[in-house]
């Protein structure tokens, strides 16, 4: 996908009209110089197609590219990833995932699964492990958390999604867990992915603020290649250079999943705005790019919060971000 | 905006109770040491406030910023740019701009035209002039091509969007167009945004492919210091890092814009995905961001068309764009 | 350069054989699956190699590329450009190019021409017209500085180098200056560009803070196809995503010019660093990384700098920018 | 330095007599309005300053600042590392580091130290453990190439540098290791960082491909916190946009640590190159800059290396690299 396809023309073919009809099927077009054969390169950035689609345009004797190097990924594309009592991605609903940042008490996760239940919520998220840019941040309850967060789902009727941060979480979360959660920064932890994926779940996985989609599709070919049952992808906002927003939401790339590669995506619009008051709005346009559920932020007192108090939302605020955009 | 607040606090007041009360309402604060007096910085990565919300919280004894360097800018916050037979932005339904690349000939822009104005279009874009990379292609028709332009929008019943490349152009295209589009790649051409501006009319200012929000607001500034009657925004894709995908749609932006800065905001999403399969989406997504409107190329053959032609949505397809998003 | 080259692989030969081959030769090579033939793909970040080198390898039948969009700026690999009182470019010593940011007085200016020179300086630089991000802050005093800063320089026996932000400026700034400047904000302003090239001078193209190498030669292109005498290109660092620096020194690209493209480049590390002590340090790494000179600002009272104090460097330490780097 | 520096002015001072003398200190400063008292900021992208500095300049009454999260880095400033044979950082000469990308067998990387001893080097380098993009890319011989490195590095006299890619390969590392390394896709791997740290061995730390300065010196922090003997921080190239290059080596930062924060830096030019032709000039630069060292990949049969054989240098190139640029 991010590799040109180089075709071969026939001998006999009129060039300009062969490439008439691929510029308007959508696509990019250049032709080559110097070979024995006339060749010409589409560029990958072109409107989706397919070798078998390029070979059917008269003219064209040969389809060459790179071989993929994610089979596992692209054998699966048009499939949603099954949970036991819901399913993302492709032909589905989108989902409303939704929780506190970290799991700070027993009662605040169970107070807050009620909540995300009323709203529509189908899974629960929090954290147990926190991964924390300063060793002197709070860094999760552990274990513990762990117990009262499935609690908390089982009494409230949700699945749970939370994140192992190391190789050795990936069993005791697992355990717990519907869906294993794989930050950004560990994108490419590959120890980890590998441990994560052995445990054979379904696997939630966060692109790095910087990765391409290409090692994205990569990283989830470690989970599938180890043995995970289905990648769903989460795009939460890339580093970017602009001082007032905290993330560059790459919604292109959600589209791009969804509606080209045909895979399970999702967006997190707390961490990609950073800012309560955006939320809903890049809710609502990641829905509309094609995302296949939302994972949000939510905390009943966000005064005194632990990590992450002014970007979480209101619990009374998350149902309208499943609803179609109102304008003003 | 993407400046700090700083915050004095009152020496008798509790300063976990006033940062609580801040983190409540959507800031993230820190504490700063070493001054005479106890301050705060609120992060400009922050939900929406202004000095006096912060000014009325207990315990705060003054709040101090920056001066704005675009106080033109700031006053029309709220406003919609108003042009003879329509309005764009804050309070209005978003509007629909499209038309071809290029302008080609007199025949192909009155067709589209028409297209344009079936398909519910508001506004009639074409290029007299084109900004192309390389000094060898295609540059447009000129003067000619402006008078085309106008006579087909109003056979059709449209309003005018087009570019002036050079502040020569100035004059003879704000004579002809209801909106002067001034181009990603001129965003910093201050002598050109001077020129425009002194023409008076209302200007579409799309957004430097690495500009930061602070440097477009300024520019829009130029613009409104020189005699522009308003400046549409409009967000086309950032320089990306990504292979796959031309440009980087940076919607966060266009929903800041919207909703925390309230200035009229509109979407080129033809540049953004740079590929037409993608167009519908991400149109949706620019809509539900708050984009107060789309600015789309489109074509009736692509296949002989002499810029973007891969790129170009059938006319037919228009429609479809301002439609809320059906998730399949 | 930025795009591969595709190598038909003969009937006969042994693919693993050929592959490391160009391995060894420092090329980063993939197999092609799919056409009649067999293909190879040479990714354009390889070492510098040629279709002829490439058709020299044991087993390939052909060599096929884009054609370069670009030609004379081609041409001109390997050839530095001329001035009436020295050169710049590859075979010829460093130059420096210094003077204030803008032109304040006819004192000033005098008064720093003879500091460069006694620095070693080769260059007298120095704004007529200033671009700034804000319409209200110093533009410059035109006219009247171009002539103080051609007296100037004679007076110091320097060359001139100074800007044109407009196309009109291009006649008056051709007639004063040796090297004309185009600022980074204007690299892809076409107008501009033309304007400047039909003067017939070299020009001295600075790189937009976001534009790719592709982009940088087919902008000089322009200038050349319009009539310029020669360009000299000038990295002036890109926007990044680091709070703590103001721009990001791309040296790879000095690098890729200097020695892959063997073009004349420059850099200026004053706009680079935003930060006057890491100036030395950048414009040694800047020396060794293959610039065939530098541009800095200097003034003689910071305090009191109509723009740009706190970056310039004070006269004195002009001649230590060009030394060999010590470490400490 | 991150963080901009508040200073309250006092109620008799002449305001712009204070900012023209921090003007001419090399510090970007900003009135703020609106505060009981009037305040100034300090852009941190200024020179070198320090509170004590600013709290010393007449006029000033007090200056605030956020307090450092890391401590322990700063504590450290202006000390080198220290490793049983050599010392690397701020007041030492240069080290060589080099070394094959994976230990292929133990003849390789018995061959390899040999010729690295004999160019200079100081340090051997060389991979047990691979971090690769794709799960089907060789991973390295592991615990058995742990002990061919360390034997191969002891008869020829060198230290060892290798990688540790996942916390339990923390301890079998640090046993052979006198510098253990994080790999950039690690550096906000927060396990990783803290088993490493508990070995209480020195730490090669490489930046993360898109990692703030101020992330990469919390990521210091972490391995510190945790019991390290000094961290040694590794610029290897950012995530860049032009498709020519496959990094884009930030020598800006590493001018930043080595002469603002006086903190010990090395550069690996092999990744942020990726082209064997530049290497040479972007180790040149990489010293200049105030890099305290280079991190090389050399091989001596490319043609067969199991990775990255096109960026490797040969043996006999790599004396070169620590010797001062000769221009051309």
């Amino acid at each position: 996908m991010s590799a040109p396809y180089i075709l071969t023309v026939r001998d006999d073919a009129d060039l300009s009209r062969v490439m008439g009809t691929l510029a308007a099927a959508g696509l990019w077009v250049r032709a080559l110089e110097g070979a024995p054969q006339r060749l010409l390169e589409v560029d990958p950035r072109s409107s989706t197609t397919s070798a078998a689609a390029l070979a059917a345009v008269p003219g064209i004797a040969g389809v060459a590219m790179r071989s993929s190097a994610h089979p596992l990924v692209d054998k699966r594309a048009g499939e949603p990833v099954l949970l036991a009592t819901t399913a993302i991605g492709p032909g589905c609903r989108p989902v409303l995932m939704a929780g506190p940042c970290a799991i700070e008490s027993e009662s605040q996760i169970a107070r807050i699964a009620e909540a995300v239940a009323e709203a529509g919520g189908v899974l629960l998220r929090g954290s147990a492990y926190k991964p924390r840019s300063s060793p002197y941040a709070f860094q999760g309850h552990g274990p513990a958390a762990l117990r009262w967060l499935r609690a908390a789902a089982d009494r409230a009727g949700l699945a749970v999604v939370t994140e192992a941060l190391a190789p050795e979480q990936a069993g005791p979360v697992a355990e717990i867990a519907d869906l294993v959660q794989i930050g950004s920064r560990n994108m490419q932890n590959f120890a980890l992915l590998r441990a994560v994926g052995r445990e054979q779940r379904p696997v939630l996985l966060k692109r790095g603020n910087a990765a391409t989609i290409e090692e994205w599709l990569l990283a989830a070919e470690y989970c599938l290649a180890a043995g995970a049952k289905g990648v769903v992808f989460c795009e939460r906002g890339l580093r970017g250079f602009d001082p007032s927003m905290r993330n560059l939401l790459d919604l292109g790339a959600v589209a791009l999943l969804s509606h080209a590669l045909r895979l399970p995506v999702v967006v997190d619009p707390s961490h990609a705005a950073g800012r309560r008051d955006l939320i809903p709005a890049l809710s609502h346009a990641a829905i509309a790019a094609g995302a296949h559920g939302l994972l949000v932020e939510t905390h009943d007192d966000p005064a005194h919060a632990l990590s992450d108090g002014p970007q979480a939302l209101a619990p009374m605020n998350l149902a309208a971000l499943m609803a179609p955009a109102v304008h003003a």
